[in-house]
């Protein structure tokens, strides 16, 4: 999986459980690309501050991902309902799976 | 939603967010149904000790529930796959719906 559809995953998922200022910060960088200089002065930080802060932000992500595999379980639900709806031939039935795909 | 099968399911997805003892604390106390003075002794605490500790895991668990709904989203997904392969003749839309269910 490339690293920053990963991430993204990732922040999805779990996202609420970081602080609003790691939230901001992290979302930033990472998903928005924009420049450790720019966050950092934006916040009234260091740019050391803001790389650190995002590292940290990946590293608690990524461990409620190893602790909880949530993320994971959702994206084999994914690829699993997106075959229903592809093969199957009854209405009800490709309704349900696109239903859901919209909770993923 | 019963609140014994509510409180087993958020700790069947967000038990693993808990510290090992309060995790073991938990269980003994709201899954195994032990008593506070067993759990007590068991772990070298006050029974006041127990009863604080499964209040706070219990809400911790609440938190993270409200926080990312990620125990709602599985609750819905298991009823439209329980549907699909309920009313599906397609084997192959049967066998994913069952994977799906074995997934959550």
């Amino acid at each position: 999986m490339d690293r920053l559809y990963e991430e993204t995953l990732l922040f999805d998922f779990y996202g609420e459980l970081l602080t609003q200022k790691q939230r901001q910060i992290f979302e930033e960088v990472v998903l928005c690309n924009c420049s450790l200089g720019e966050v950092a002065e934006d916040h009234g930080i260091s740019r050391q501050g803001v790389h650190d802060t995002v590292r940290r932000c990946g590293k608690l992500l990524a461990s409620y991902e190893e602790k909880l595999g949530l993320m994971r379980k959702f994206l084999v639900i994914k690829k699993k309902a997106a075959r229903i709806h592809e093969i199957s031939e009854n209405e009800e039935v490709r309704r349900l799976a696109d239903e859901i795909l919209e909770e993923l």
